[in-house]
């Protein structure tokens, strides 16, 4: 978010088809929940077609990356890295430490898709359960996101939105912007 | 949640082929994220048994139903609904109301998954937006289910599992219990 320092997000594994809209929401609930890019595997393109379409009508600064180098971003990444695991620790205990981390550096969070190596485990600062149940990894990521900027990122505002839902009690409220 | 009025939600439409990964989502994250039951609409028979294998391996008590009465469960609710939509109130200046509510009374969840008629919305106590922008049904109902239980339910215990992840810094630690 503006003023802070970077979040970026990376979706470990896509299968074309299949994936494509797990991969997308992780995208879309990235953007919409503060974080200010996302990377895809190379092969998720249509995933990236569509977040950057949403960017585009929806606002942003928010950017999409494709990239073939999952596993050098995590291990060259120039800050702190979260990997998001039903085996890690407890999100309550940690995400205190994440938080102060994340205050002087650059953060990414790494959300599997297919198997995760033990590489990344190991390459990642922290390993994070939101909950150490099976559920869903854009659950998880939103819980994170949502922890991590304490709320904050619920009061953004997008910029060169071509259009913007106003909050209403009953009915869909859109004005072009 | 153990010793609280009901948390339900209703996955509203499903698409066989198309929504079962979705709808599974939305069903494991009820599940993880405190909620006490699940209700699909009666064509997704694929997620219902996905989630309730989930919930006989990881253990409950979680409910899962499938219902060809949509509006009606909405409708009929003997307590409050609250409707998740891109277009709703901001969920950070209501939820303290329906957190309020729900200390009394049962809760549904209404997550959208097609078209949402505007019965639904009528019918709603709220309809409640978690970031007014387009991104996904189950980050929505994550963020939403951690908020309405203010973290109590990472706390969960759950009962008559054949397995529990033990949380750990690094690796898979799973236990038989």
């Amino acid at each position: 978010m503006k003023g802070e320092p970077e979040v970026a997000v990376l979706r470990y594994g896509h299968r074309p088809g299949r994936d494509d809209r797990m991969t997308t929401h992780v995208g879309l609930t990235a953007r919409a929940l503060g974080a200010d890019r996302v990377l895809f595997p190379d092969n998720a393109t249509q995933s990236a077609e569509t977040v950057r379409d949403i960017t585009g009508r929806f606002g942003g600064p928010f950017d999409v990356e494709l990239t073939g180098e999952l596993n050098a971003t995590v291990e060259n990444w120039g800050g702190v890295v979260v990997h998001l695991t039903m085996y890690g620790e407890r999100v309550q205990d940690v995400e205190g430490d994440v938080r102060d981390a994340h205050r002087n550096e650059p953060l990414l969070v790494v959300v599997g898709g297919e198997k995760v190596p033990g590489d990344v485990y190991e390459a990642a600062d922290w390993n994070v359960g939101v909950t150490n149940q099976p559920h869903s990894e854009v659950a998880g990521l939103a819980v994170f996101l949502d922890r991590l900027f304490d709320g904050r990122e619920l009061e953004q505002d997008y910029e060169n939105a071509e259009r913007r839902v106003v909050p209403e009690e009953l009915g869909k409220h859109v004005v072009d912007v």
